[in-house]
């Protein structure tokens, strides 16, 4: 993907690129308070206007009027696989291959158990070092669980390397939490398949802010979380991904009765359900996936073209901004320059980076940090401006320049969600 | 147990029993309607009005405006701890053995790994053939995952006889979900110790309804749903126990981040976090917490003595009403008659239950059914008042006096949650 911004960047540009985005009118849906500018969607998105409104009639109506009768009455039930449904739209899938559940971490438990089961022969987890910690914590926790399996962790350089027949499942994030880099998933799903593993991804900084087909990719397994680009709210509930031709084969470690082929005769033998339904485990979280569906909705109001194509273009945009005027404050660059191989997210290293995040937040420009050395700017494509993107690196400027940063009120350590 | 009533019911004397209720005034705490008798709280409980605010405070205000700053300035990073201790309450427990996360099903595969790992000299898991099919599906599948492992399910009155040195884990719902049949958790937890046994112990249908003192019955482990007797709202979120003794002794086996020892420098070897916070897996549901902590908070306005007295009364006058007015159309009891060995739910066989309940239901008073024969009818002691238990009869013998239930269109068959 090339992005072409013009040679000469100014607030007036800005304005007008925002004036011709395609995507504009969408920033309206969203619950914005125009004194902040908020960077940090790849942590946690911006709240839909619809979503407080569905969220009251849920509890207000459907939940104190129809009371149990909502299971049915109100489409509960079915939440799960009507929104997993609206994401496979969103993620290159058939609507038949994504479901609503659990978190993150649980749904990776469930994938990697699935395939190490279904994969004696075969006892690795291939990742890489810098994958997300989760993600290593619960493929170690799989692995541990399951007699004979282990994790192998090797750099990212390594990985194509790495592939060998003991490999049962290759285990990546797409899109780096903390550098924005991409992953080739196509590359990677077919040197995977060539050494005769599958491919798990996690999606979480992928699915509503860069392109993606699954089905293109050949992807195997994924999933990913519902409150970063997806905007479902704190700790929103996760889906995920089984590609239709592993549907029979592979089935859900972690068997619960709303996966049960007949869940409502109690059988005391377990019978799958046959596709996603199978994987259900517990009792959906109603109120929370209404609240994602709010936020799904806008996305498809989108498409992923646009959604990917307005990603490449903010972060374009900041990383010029940020040659131009950061670097002499000793920034650099962590980001990838090629737009295809990078997220919605622009990171920036400095040895000072943490009091200068919590100065930028001090000063209404929320983005965050990560150990060691990282200021992570989140540029979502739904409600983040270009004049965004623009203002942003203005205060960082006048923060940096004022060495605002410097106050040791900034200096004291805690964390940064 | 002992539970006296007058020797003659009618309608004033239950409007003198609610008159005198120490708990009548927590029932204005609910969004009631009062066109509906609610007897269904044993599946999904009611409204808390503090709920539609709370819910709209946190997505209006917390997310919106404070966006990811919530998770600390709101406390939401906390709030799985912050609830789990006011839980503890509720359960006999130590503030610091509870923690709200995941499903039931997510927390009992959790507690169920960690009982298996650590005790690999005993394979075995034992629960009863009529435990919830879900416990049985969950112990089936976590037996199935690692090498070995086999559940072994027994009529109830096996139970003991079935306690040998290869018990790892005595697996048991608390409170029978068909018949209300309370196990005596002092005793079986004894039994199971004596046999070098750890107990696990859903509490789904007991916690809210029924006296629980884990600490007292020494009970090891234990989960429970949010959405019941605690009404914390569709899918709300589980929690689980795990008594002190054994927090340094057993660990989760789906490790994720937030169950890290220091999970914002994205280690990559994980270490876990002292006490329940090492059994978090992904991010806390802070939504569905939210909720699920406005509903608890009425709990504890009322003290589980309280609650459980009130449960054996209202269950009390229900079988008295029964056995005078119900008996002759062939309802049969099926919850024992002993206060003591019961929940806050009366069932009543009816070979034509199913019609029955459909009848009921659209008659305004709502229970459930559960196959081959059970009407359920769940007397949550918070919001149930005794004349609703007197006025739900009446309209039972109406709707059997007027051949109600006979009516075609409830005989077709679906499934009533």
């Amino acid at each position: 993907m090339t992005v072409v911004l013009p040679e000469i960047i100014d607030r007036t540009l800005c304005q007008k690129l925002d004036h011709d985005d395609p995507l504009a009118a969408l920033r309206d849906r969203f619950d914005v308070d125009d004194d902040v500018i908020y960077l940090d969607g790849n942590s946690l998105g911006r709240v839909p206007r619809a979503t407080r409104a569905r969220v009251d009639e849920l509890v207000g109506h459907e939940w104190a009027r129809g009371l149990v009768r909502g299971w049915t009455e109100s489409a509960w039930m079915d939440s799960p696989h009507r929104v997993g449904a609206k994401l496979a739209l969103l993620l290159g899938a058939a609507e038949d291959e994504v479901l609503v559940t659990d978190s993150t971490s649980v749904c990776l438990f469930k994938l990697l158990g699935a395939a190490l089961r279904a994969h004696p022969e075969r006892p690795v987890i291939l990742t890489e070092h810098d994958n997300f910690p989760t993600d290593l914590y619960v493929a170690g926790g799989v692995a541990a669980l399951l007699d004979g399996r282990e994790v192998c962790a090797v750099a990212r350089s390594q990985l194509h390397d790495a592939l060998d027949d003991r490999v049962c499942a290759l285990l990546l994030t797409h899109v780096d939490f903390r550098t924005g880099e991409q992953h080739d998933m196509r590359a990677l799903t077919s040197a995977a398949h060539d050494a005769g593993a599958l491919t798990i991804w996690d999606l979480s900084h992928s699915a509503g802010a860069v392109w993606l087909d699954l089905r293109a990719a050949g992807a195997d397994l994924a999933t990913g979380c519902g409150y970063k680009y997806l905007n479902g709210g704190p700790g929103a509930p996760a889906y995920m991904f089984v590609a239709r031709a592993l549907q029979a084969e592979l089935t859900n470690p972690i068997p619960g009765w709303l996966g049960h082929a007949s869940p409502f005769t109690f059988e005391e033998a377990y019978r799958p359900a046959p596709g996603m339904r199978g994987w259900m485990t517990g009792s959906p979280p109603v109120l929370a996936i209404a609240a994602l569906e709010q936020a799904v909705d806008i996305l498809l109001a989108a498409d992923m073209a646009q959604l990917a194509e307005k990603s490449a273009r903010l972060t374009e945009l900041f990383i010029r901004l940020s040659d131009a005027r950061l670097a002499r404050f000793g920034f650099e660059l962590a980001t990838p320059r090629d737009a295809s191989r990078r997220g919605a997210q622009v990171s920036l290293r400095h040895h000072l980076g943490y009091p200068i995040v919590r100065a930028l937040i001090a000063h209404n420009v929320i983005a965050d940090f990560r150990d060691p050395d990282l200021c992570r700017f989140g540029l979502a494509p739904l409600y983040t401006r270009y004049v965004d993107v623009w203002d942003a690196v203005e205060r960082i400027v006048d923060v940096m320049d004022g060495a605002t940063y410097a106050r040791p009120e900034y200096a004291e350590r805690g964390y940064i969600t």
